[in-house]
C-alpha cells in the first residue's frame, strides 16, 4: 500500500513559507496602507455610519478596478448574493442552480428568498460549476415554457444560476452563458472570492446579469464585514442602491418606503478600511500570485498531491491555495490535516458538499455529483495571506 | 384662527441649543473616549473581523450594563429583530402584532420570516403600543387554541407581539405582559432606541422574552453599523449565537451547518468602537437627560405645542427629543419643519405609518389607529445629540 510522505509534504510548505512565523493562518489580512488614517477620518468627523464619502468612494474604487459599471456597498458577501438574487427575479419556490461544492452562503442566499438549491456537479479542472454537464442535464430536465425555464420533475421554474468562482478561480463562463442564453436562466456570479481574477482578460462579475464580492475578514481585500454587487445594468444598479438601503423614497425629512427592502448598507467605518485596502490589492494580487507559484514549484516532484493552478482561459487571484490529493491517498487527508495544523501551518479540507448537509439534502440535484465529491475528497487549503510572499527568500 | 407662532419655537430652540453651531443635526454620536484606541488595536493586530476580543467584550459590557444575562453582537438591528423573532418561533404565515407608528425595520422584520405585520395603536401617553387597547381588541379577535392564539378572522396564528420603546420611551410592560400570558403571546421588545431607558427600575428588553438593539448611526451609542440581541433565556441565547454565525457547527477544520443560519455576526472592528461608546454610555445618557429638561422647560409656556417627558413608570434615555403640536395647529406642521430645518436645526416629523404604507397597506390592522394617527400628525422630532448639552449655558 502507497503511503502519503507527510514529512516531505510538511517540508515543502515550510521552504515556501516565512522561517520565523511560530502559527502561520490560512488567510490574514495585511493593513500596509491607509487604513489607519481612512479609518481615524471617519472617528474624528463623526461619519462612522451608512452615509459617508468612504462608501461612495470604495463604490467608486470597485467601478475602477473591476471595470463594472456599478458597484453597491453592503454589509457582506450573503447580503449582496441575497438581494443579487431578488434583482434577476428569483422568487418564492423557483429554483436555483447552485454547485455542490460552495459555501453555505451561496445556497442560503437561495433559501432567503424562499426559492429551493438545485445541486449542480463542478469541474476538476476550474473547482467550479461545470458548464457543458450542466447543458446535458438541463437537456434531460428542462425545458423553456413562455420565456422560463421549467424543471419536468418537479414543475418548479429555474430562475437563475449562481456559478462560483471558487478560491479565486473563475468558472468557465463563456459555454455558461451561451447555455443560460438557451434555457432562460439569469446568472448570478458569486465572485465572493474572485476580487482581483480575470476570465478571458475581464474581472469576473462582467458575464453574469449581476454579481456578488465579498470583503469578510479572510478575503483578499476586507472591511471587517463588507461585500458588494456589481452590476453593468443601469437600471438593477439603481435598484440594488434602493434595495439595500431600506427602499426609503428620498425625502428631506420624510420616511416613506416603497418596497421591502433590507438594511444591508455598508457602514462608512467599514468602508474606509476597505478603500485602503483597495488601494493595497494589486501589490497583494503580485505577491499572492508569487506564493502559489512558489507552491507550485515547492510541490512539483512530491508524489501523491500536486499543487491546483489556474485554468488555462484564467488569470486567478490564488485566494486560498490549493493542494489536491491523489485518489489513492484520500484516506490519509485527516492524518495529514492533523500533521500540518499541529506544525503550526493551518490547512483545512474544503466544505462539506452541500447536498449532504441535513438540511440540504431533500433539495433537487444531479444524479452524477462524482466531480464534487472527488474534489471535496481530495482538496487541503494551505496558507496564502498576501503577506506570507517574501521576495527575498 | 389660532396661528402658530414659529419665531418662539425656534427661539425657544436656539435658547437650549448650543449657539456656535450653523447647522444642528437630529442626532451625531460623540467620540471623546476609547474609540481610536481600540479601532486602532483592531487594525495593529489585524483582528478586524467575526472574531475577535471586542465583540465577546461588548457583549459582555451590554449584559453588565443592562443586567439582562445574554446579549448577541450583530451586524444591525433589523438582524437582531430578524433572529429575535424566528427564535420565539414566528413561521411563515403566522401573523405578528406590532405598532402601526414604527420604524420600517419592525414590520420588515416580520415580513422576511414570511409572517404578516398585523397592526396595532399606540398610546399617546408612552407613544408606543397601547397594552389595554390591545387586550380589548384580542378579546373581540383572537381565540386560544391547543396553547396558540389565532385570528379568528384570518384564521392565522398570531405568534408574537412586537413593543417598540419609541424615542427611548419604554411601553407600559406589565399590562402587555399580562395580556400575553392570558393569549399565549410571544413578546419580542424592540428595544432599538431604547439602550439606557428602564421600565420601573429594570433596563428594557428585561420583560419580554428576547429582544434586540441598535446601535446604527444615529443612535445612543454607535458600532457605524451594528445591533444585538438580549435574552435572560439560556437556550435562546446560544441558539442565538449560533443562528447569527451561519450555523456553523463548531470543528478545528470541517465546515458544516446544522440550521439555514445567517451571516449577521457583528465585525470586531465596529464591536472596538461599540466598547468605547458604551464606555461613554452613563455620561450620554446625563447629558441627554439634561437637555430634554432645557427643551422642557423652554417650552413650558409656550401656546400650541409641547415637550414630550418621560411616562411615570420609566426613566427614559430621551434617544430622539420630541414636540407635540397641539391638534389645531396641525396644518402648519410642514410648515413649522421648513422654518426650522431652514435655520440650521434640524427637525422631522416621525415615520409614516406602517398600515398607510402601500407595501403594507393589505395587512391586518385595529379598525382604530386613532391614537397612532394623532402622534404622527403632531409630533416633530428635535435635535438630540449627547453633544448638545452644555452644562455652563
Amino acid at each position: 500500500m502507497a503511503i502519503l510522505n507527510q514529512i516531505k509534504i510538511i517540508n515543502a510548505l515550510k521552504s515556501v513559507l516565512p522561517k520565523e512565523m511560530e502559527r502561520i493562518s490560512l488567510h490574514e489580512p495585511s493593513f500596509i496602507g491607509n487604513e489607519w488614517n481612512y479609518v481615524k477620518e471617519c472617528i474624528d468627523t463623526g461619519w462612522v455610519s451608512s452615509v459617508g464619502k468612504f462608501v461612495d468612494r470604495i463604490e467608486k474604487q470597485l467601478v475602477d478596478y473591476t471595470g463594472v459599471k456599478h458597484a453597491i456597498a453592503v454589509v457582506n458577501g450573503t447580503a449582496a448574493l441575497h438581494v443579487s438574487l431578488i434583482l434577476v427575479g428569483v422568487e418564492k419556490n423557483d429554483e436555483v442552480l447552485v454547485p455542490s461544492l460552495t459555501f453555505i452562503a451561496t445556497a442560503n442566499a437561495v433559501s432567503y428568498c424562499g426559492a429551493i438549491p438545485h445541486f449542480v456537479d463542478s469541474d476538476e479542472s476550474t473547482l467550479g460549476l461545470a458548464p457543458h454537464k450542466l447543458g446535458a442535464y438541463l437537456k434531460e430536465i428542462a425545458e423553456v415554457r413562455n420565456g422560463s425555464c421549467f424543471n419536468k420533475k418537479t414543475g418548479r421554474r429555474i430562475k437563475a444560476v449562481v456559478p462560483m468562482h471558487t478560491f479565486g478561480h473563475p468558472v468557465d463562463m463563456d459555454p455558461l452563458v451561451e447555455i443560460c442564453n438557451q434555457y432562460k436562466i439569469e446568472i448570478v456570479e458569486d465572485a465572493a472570492e474572485s476580487l482581483g481574477s480575470y476570465y478571458k482578460g475581464k474581472h469576473t462579475g462582467h458575464l453574469g446579469k449581476i454579481s456578488a464580492l465579498s470583503f469578510n475578514g479572510n478575503k483578499i481585500v476586507t472591511t471587517g464585514g463588507g461585500g458588494a454587487i456589481l452590476t453593468n445594468d443601469d437600471a438593477l444598479g439603481k435598484l440594488a442602491k434602493h434595495l439595500t438601503t431600506t427602499a426609503k423614497v428620498p425625502h428631506q425629512w420624510a420616511y416613506s418606503h416603497d418596497q421591502i427592502g433590507f438594511n444591508y448598507r455598508m457602514p462608512n467605518i467599514n468602508a474606509a478600511l476597505g478603500c485602503a485596502q483597495l488601494e493595497s490589492l494589486p501589490g497583494y494580487i503580485l505577491n499572492k500570485r508569487k506564493l502559489a507559484e512558489n507552491y507550485r514549484k515547492a510541490f512539483a516532484n512530491i508524489e501523491g498531491i500536486r499543487f491546483f493552478t489556474e485554468p488555462t482561459f484564467a488569470k486567478s487571484n490564488y485566494w486560498l491555495n490549493v493542494l489536491l490529493l491523489d485518489k489513492k491517498f484520500v484516506g490519509e487527508r485527516e492524518s495529514l490535516l492533523e500533521a500540518t495544523n499541529k506544525s503550526g501551518i493551518m490547512t483545512r479540507p474544503v466544505w462539506t458538499l452541500m447536498h449532504e448537509l441535513e438540511i440540504y439534502k431533500s433539495c433537487p440535484k444531479m444524479d452524477d455529483l462524482s466531480s464534487a465529491k472527488n474534489i471535496a475528497e481530495c482538496l487541503i487549503n494551505i496558507p496564502s495571506s498576501p503577506g506570507l510572499f517574501r521576495s527575498n527568500d
